[in-house]
């Protein structure tokens, strides 16, 4: 008897990786992508809807709905940070696609994640891959969200390593530090997948170089953007290779052997020079006086991860 | 040809394993104590030098200056954190000793450092075992304190792991979030302990068995003080033993050998739900902006401890 594929949502700011994490979940026979929802992050949220739906237009698989999420923070008076200097300005590596032919749906991304968790409860698995906005607003606008939805996969936090926005901060909780603290305490069953793990899984050069010369359509397209990722970051850590954040969150979703996690309370800073730290209280200590941890529900945070199996499945999947 | 034992101002709030410390200290032939700088922590500044007074008279050692510390945190407004529940109400595990016939010195603790550092440029030591109110205003009261001070080597931070107040903050760092970040930043040599290091450093049950068996004057002293405190650690971390912490950052005075350390910028969170938090930045990123950790100058923050050596040489030291 086969398993029924697991129902996913991804929650996306094409971006890089996370073209590459949407690929390999198309690919993907563990699950079946039932929808796209789009956020700011590495691009604006209007750009992160049009890269969605071009993406889906090369995958040729203009059946997923896509959700257009939150053009602002759930509080609304933050400024957007934009990693176009990671994404490049098109937030796919500047190659000037040519606009897509779909359009977003009417149902906003919120409004999407509340009614397909309402369809299917316990059977979602929303996978991440931006700030934490849209399920923030998924939470507030149906208190039985976090029970209906299956899983919250997300990618984001530095537990007990630097960040990357700064020394404090991961990208996506920095982007929405506010909507994170929501998400991290809404009792939803969450895993973490911190840049702790992420940064665990790096594509190399000379694997780019394996993709580049087979023949498989997302690989070629793939390599077409990557360029501007290498640069940003041989230019940021040195490296020769790039993080599979997007990814790694992804197989996550898709097969939950591939990490180990920890669980306890997460909260997040959300001013101050630390604004958009990840705090783990890992249960060691019973504290005397009650903590802002105190009384909150636990999530799970990734701790290791099985990188070689990760980078293999991405190859693997993205050749097919 | 001896070498000259290294002079260390001791700022302190006994504190349990304050006295340990200092006890240690004054059985240390490579430092010469100078002088114990008094603060609020483990107990109000009052009693901290009440405290330091009748300890030093305990040890037959009041020809060492005394010199009381701040009152208040270095932002004036803040509610004092008095740990009292970790020490007892006296701070020397309320064993009412009788009040000490000596007195503070004239000069504050701040002012003291400052004389001190000044009298011998770079050649004085000052271990920190409390919050760090008065090394900020010395460095406030003297733009030449960090650079004529030797080195400041404090007990404080928990870097990479939860704290001790709460998942977020370590307790000397909470204690005076503000004055830590001056301290941290003010370009003194400064090696920081903090309790991802001492919680390595246990003092067992059977330890303190042996302590109390030996004729050590020292060891029968703190045999008595140290119920309250064994019995914190049995409530708080279900262990039999005790963290040595304050022992472990003047050991790490005494020899440097004893702990390894990495450098990095640290800065500490100064309000919020983290507030007292440190992060440190280990320089592996190039982050594309500017951070609040960019060109400010970096701390040596220990890694490692020789657990095993420092609580052999408090048990020989103190049973001398």
């Amino acid at each position: 008897m086969a398993t029924e594929p697991k129902k996913i949502i991804i929650d996306t700011d094409p971006g890089i990786d996370d073209a590459m994490a949407l690929f390999v979940a198309l690919r993907s026979p563990e699950v079946e992508v039932i929808g796209l929802t789009t956020i700011y992050g590495n691009v604006y949220t209007t750009l992160a809807t049009r890269n969605a739906l071009h993406l889906l237009e090369v995958a040729g698989r203009t059946d997923i709905p896509v959700a257009e999420g939150s053009h602002v923070t759930i509080t609304k008076g933050t400024k957007l940070r934009i990693a176009d200097f990671v994404h490049g300005a098109d937030g796919l590596g500047n190659q000037n696609f040519p606009p897509p032919n779909g359009k977003p749906i009417e149902l906003s991304a919120a409004a999407f994640l509340v009614e397909e968790a309402k369809r299917n409860p316990g059977k979602v698995t929303v996978v991440a891959l931006g700030p934490l906005t849209n399920i923030a607003l998924a939470i507030e606008l149906d208190p039985a969200f976090a029970k209906n939805i299956g899983q919250i996969v997300l990618l984001g936090g530095a537990f007990a390593v630097n960040g990357n926005v700064n020394p404090a901060a991961e990208a996506n909780i920095f982007g929405d530090p506010d909507a994170a603290d929501i998400v991290f305490t809404s009792g939803a069953d969450i895993l973490a997948v911190g840049i702790n793990v992420t940064h665990q899984v790096v594509l190399t050069d000379a694997e780019r170089d394996i993709l580049a010369k087979s023949n498989g359509k997302f690989a070629e397209y793939l390599c077409k953007i990557l360029e501007v990722y290498f640069s940003y970051h041989h230019d940021s850590y040195s490296m020769r290779g790039v993080y599979l954040h997007d990814p790694t969150a992804l197989l996550a979703a898709v097969n939950p052997s591939l990490i180990t996690y920890t669980e306890g309370v997460v909260r997040v800073q959300t001013t101050g020079i630390t604004r958009g730290l990840t705090i783990l209280y890992n249960k060691q200590k019973r504290f005397s006086e009650a903590t802002e941890w105190t009384d909150k529900p636990t999530v799970k945070v990734a701790v290791t991860v099985d990188a070689p199996a990760i980078v293999k499945l991405v190859m693997d999947r993205l050749m097919e």
